[in-house]
């Protein structure tokens, strides 16, 4: 199987430390022996047809002297990755656009004319246009599939699709952004201001300098968005959920909760078709009372009753989302693919 | 698809009651039709090589009068129907037996030489001779599926089976009994006593009249001991496990924890090949802080980080794991089973 990689940030380089790392394991379980022939970054990529070294692209991006690397060619873009090389399946893991879902939606779109499978996990294209990308992979019999745009390492779509056959999912309950669980964190248990938390948390690197994709709740709202499409079938947009942001929150408040046995964290919401992020009170006992950058997913259904994932919702731990989806496309494809 | 279902309590009436109330969602999501020939209790069973009606199954059932049901077959066992009749898949879910595993061991073994396929809700038979079932599995090519038998609706081993691929599991960490934790959240936020929360358990149906296997850890033991052959490839036997039970636990220590921002937990874990169930702090905001008749499962992984799943550990809701594992098997299957 030939993969392309478009981004090599925390996913794409993860994935390819995973791909050498695991190489035998991999081998030995699944027969799964991918061969990468681009990796790509903004400012070039590295090319080679006969499968790249996942071990030396790694290590001369960490040394910063990549232009340096045999395969390294600069200037080479995904978009001629995915347009002109031999290859099976696109790994779209270049930074989330929620405005106008690029240069990821281009590229998933040229890899599906091109009847490539697609792994994203960039939510861009998805938030954007969920139903045309779908369409367009049926109509050309492809696979594409996103588990790492939601909740990161958590399972959430292949766990329902997979290990809950048979069941009406009839409401979700979340928590999808772990630099606001962070903040409303540390304010509940250590009685720290909302701007103090927030700074200790780009300190930490949790929240970009610019914080209000996910301080207002836009980052939670749009993997929202995906679930709503993805698990529950409602055709929903970015503009069709109720966002409030956190950074109204005071101490007080919180401690008032806390009182009453009870916390104020920022919960991602589907029920009877309305789609809401919002601050609410949740009972310490729940399993949505978790705490640190921790993600939760909390899935209603109608014979396994309420269920829950709890996990690490960004970071390189994401590959092994990645890396699933992968799997799975070798398994439903190794007939075909045994290359 | 032919089924037999060894046991109508609650799992076998309960997949009864889906597959009936389900019938034309599961036919329209996977061609899933399966004809129930047999449905067998301690005292008869009811037959039928066409396919048994289901919801006329279980309302003669839950009406007391089953023994007039025109199927009804007094006397007739399930090692007759699974010895003799025509079927392909056994849903084992007769009561456990941790001591010698019966009459569920020899139901699945008896399938497993003829050829069949089996889904089992009761731990006994894996709890007793994993090993060997899963060997005698193996030697005739069938699928023998447990999803039920560990945290009841919440699906662990299909998680980690289909959807943390390419993850090595390095522990586990769980509450595996629904009703110690019930006692332990009744004694911890309404500090009422061991005794009386016990007797609350056993009111509420929690709690069995000989609650022992639950306080004294047998059965999340056993669970355990599932979880380490079945995930960790432990060949781990009941008698490896260190078992603390929770009888000896006071409002008070529960009462100094909290002061700290913890709880006491009665918790199972696999570290470092060391199989354990006994009380633990367990910080508030982790995890596995949950209360009420929750079971929780954290597996720590080489990929994914930390991963936690929480849900209905008993109870009805259990039928969806094993309708989960049937649906896998069918569509395993289907070529050679489409009648």
């Amino acid at each position: 199987m030939k993969v392309v990689i478009a981004g090599l940030g925390t996913v794409g380089r993860g994935l390819l430390k995973a791909l050498s790392k695991k190489k035998s394991e991999l081998w030995r379980a699944y027969e799964f022996s991918p061969k990468v022939v681009a990796a790509v970054k903004s400012d070039g990529a590295f090319l080679d047809e006969n499968g790249l070294d996942p071990a030396s692209v790694v290590s001369s991006l960490d040394g910063r002297g990549y232009e340096e690397h045999s395969a390294w060619v600069s200037g080479y873009t995904a978009l001629e990755a995915i347009r002109d090389l031999d290859f099976d399946v696109l790994v779209e893991a270049t930074p989330t656009n929620v405005e106008s879902g690029e240069p990821g939606l281009s590229h998933i779109l040229t890899a599906l004319e091109r009847e490539k499978d697609i792994v994203t996990s960039n939510k861009g294209p998805l938030v954007i246009a969920f139903e045309k990308l779908m369409e367009a992979a049926r109509e050309r019999g492809r696979i594409l599939r996103y588990e790492a745009t939601v909740g990161g390492a958590m399972p959430v779509f292949s766990l329902v699709e997979k290990c809950l056959r048979g069941n009406k999912i009839t409401a979700i309950k979340g928590i999808l952004n772990g630099t606001t669980n962070y903040i409303l964190t540390r304010m509940t248990y250590e009685r720290v201001p909302f701007d103090i938390a927030l700074k200790e948390a780009q300190e930490l690197g949790y929240a970009e300098a610019n914080p209000s994709f996910d301080i207002e709740g836009i980052d939670a709202a749009c993997k929202l968005v995906i679930l709503a499409n993805a698990i529950m079938g409602i055709r929903a947009k970015l503009s069709d959920v109720e966002i409030v942001g956190i950074t109204r929150i005071t101490p007080e408040a919180i401690e008032l909760a806390r009182e009453d046995g009870y916390l104020i964290k920022h919960v991602a919401q589907i029920e009877e078709g309305v789609l809401e992020v919002s601050l609410r009170l949740v009972d310490e006992k729940s399993p949505l009372a978790v705490g640190g950058t921790l993600n939760v997913v909390s899935v209603s259904t109608d014979l396994a009753g309420e269920f829950t994932v709890i996990g690490r919702g960004a970071g390189e731990e994401t590959v092994s989302a990645v890396l699933n989806d992968l799997i799975d496309i070798w398994l439903e494809r190794r007939r075909a693919l045994a290359r």
